[in-house]
């Protein structure tokens, strides 16, 4: 619409440029009534760590292309590349820095290698639920820490859209005391598979295509993928009885990463409009996926019914526990920024989570009397 | 583009016109050379039902209009008026359903004395937590129920601010049985006042202004309010020892109520920013609001820490939740819509329930073991 407004614009001024010149006038200043800024269409690119139309995920930044579009009134257009694309689902983080695309929908964790303290800013093992996270991005000093990391990159992350809790993953064998998880195969990446290697499983890793047949084959003896809401199109309910409840991933928040210079060449109100689509697309995308939750978890009772859904033993569950402090105080000593922020996170879990121990775990726990 | 290439027709043919016609003519249809939409300042009026700079709740509608000015370049005004000016807190639904004001904050069950159906959706005795309304509204069918109700009202109803889950109150004296609940006095409004009723409390209602009075003399034996981020300012927490959890509002959601002659009235554009700033800024006051509630939790340990937190015992649950289903059976007999929400909210919590209870109760419950 707007596009095509900014052709009238044009097409009209030259028939009165041509009208006036023919009747020797000069009345250019009817030009300059509008702001030459709010007349440009601009466009971004976003590179997304994601297949294309992958479910969930991907319709959080197309979401955010359709509002930036509705709300500026086609002035501000985002093009999504998807991996089946650019190629490189790891190679966001690259892709903005350089300014190669100007922003990126990925998962903050995935840039550990690159720097160290980006590992906080999508979920901890053992840290806060969504709701506890968000208030801590948005109110208890997490945006600013994440700005901290993410500007020595000429970079901004904003929250990307909460998985809600993930589940502790599928497994061919029951977990019955720590000595189950000796040797035990699992694919679990990241700082959660160094959480289970320090109590003696061998954390593995397969791509997401080939790991259907991994468990299937014995090649490896337990994966974790999501939850119900993107684990059952894998097919994993098919071939592993026990479904565990999770401890390592309680709010996997993904990232839009944002270009500054990007950022920043655009007009104060396309600003405005792309921070807010891109928090409104996150905070959707939560209510989205605990409702698909919901629905296939609904479904593997219906249709797999031996499927058991189990939550580790106390002993177990203590165990990755001690493991993950030790890990933590381990990074806190190599770095100040890293200390900062698991100091940040851990002060703000303990007030908040006293606060979600006496509204919903209380309410939820007095159904269960 | 067809449509594109049409209006390009037609406005060079113009410009052919025109300057055959001549000159010394007027030009006025230089003026149209922009949408003139897109130069318009539409200003929309809110009336909502807090005083004054009320934080947190007012808060939201604050950052709604502050949003919805930036992300329009100046070209959308909402100007809100509190009940210290318009004086009629619970006059919201018909100042916005005359026109009187294009919006309002407020909540959809102060309403259920003009249309029962407005009950629903704000939240329910022992119903849906916040996240678990959250997807009910936006993809379990809870908006196109609320859309069903407001419609005939020619009005909108969207999120507004849930509160989190809200305490049971404060009370003068511990509550061991349900005997305890007999003739308390308290103030609890709307339909969780009826359910007190049923189990033999006399429910009260009382001016905000004249409860801490009311509790400090005994006029009342106990009062709810909302949660530990606004309840500190009325000062119970110096008169009362006992703090109970919640039962009874469980996902309080505020409401923007919409005249829907105001929404078509803005230009496509602006619609979409006014819905989105709204959605946007009621997700915002639930992060904001977890973390008041856990800052405020803080300081009742320290500077109150005769409070006491208390859950009701199993009997009083119960005896409070067949009241509701007693209550609730009663009003899906008297309304076929009624029926029609009870049920979709009733389906949709059996079904989501089941997720929370193996993804946040269960992470939340491992950490008590």
């Amino acid at each position: 619409m707007r596009q095509l407004s900014r052709l009238l614009t044009i097409i009209t001024l030259s028939a009165s440029v041509l009208l006036l010149s023919a009747c020797g006038e000069d009345t250019e200043q009817t030009a300059t009534h509008n702001n030459p800024q709010h007349d440009k269409v601009y466009t971004l690119t976003l590179a997304e760590s994601w297949p294309s139309n992958f479910p969930i995920f991907g319709d959080a930044p197309k979401k955010l292309a359709k509002l930036a579009k509705e709300m500026s009134n086609g002035r501000l257009n985002i093009r999504i590349d998807s991996k089946n694309k650019h190629k490189s689902p790891f190679g966001i983080f690259d892709f903005v820095k350089s300014g190669q695309y100007d922003l990126g929908h990925s998962a903050s964790y995935y840039w550990k290698g690159k720097d160290i303290n980006t590992l906080f800013f999508t979920t901890m093992p053992f840290g806060m639920t969504a709701d506890e996270q968000h208030a801590w991005f948005e109110y208890g000093g997490g945006n600013e820490l994440a700005d901290k990391v993410y500007a020595k990159y000429g970079m901004k992350s904003v929250i990307g859209g909460n998985t809600g809790n993930q589940m502790g993953g599928w497994f061919k064998k029951e977990i019955n005391s720590v000595a189950d998880l000796q040797g035990l195969k699992m694919r679990i990446p990241g700082f959660a598979g160094e959480i289970m290697a320090e109590v003696g499983a061998k954390p593995v890793n397969i791509p997401a295509g080939e790991l259907y047949t991994a468990l299937d084959r014995g090649t490896i003896d337990a994966l974790e993928w999501v939850g119900p809401a993107l684990d059952l199109r894998m097919g994993f309910q098919n071939i592993a009885p026990y479904y565990y409840t999770g401890w390592h991933e309680p709010a996997t928040e993904l990232q839009y990463l944002i270009n500054l210079k990007s950022l920043h060449s655009l007009p104060k109100d396309l600003q405005t409009i792309l921070i807010t689509a891109m928090k409104y697309s996150a905070y959707d995308m939560y209510a989205r996926i605990e409702h698909e939750s919901a629905v296939n978890l609904a479904s593997i009772k219906t249709d797999n019914p031996m499927v058991q859904i189990k939550t580790f033993p106390k002993p177990v569950f203590k165990a990755l526990r001690t493991a993950n402090d030790k890990l933590l105080v381990e990074l806190a000593a190599k770095d100040p920024l890293s200390k900062e922020i698991i100091e940040s996170q851990a002060n703000y879990l303990k007030k908040i989570r006293a606060w979600t121990k006496i509204s919903d775990q209380s309410y939820l726990n007095s159904f269960n009397k």
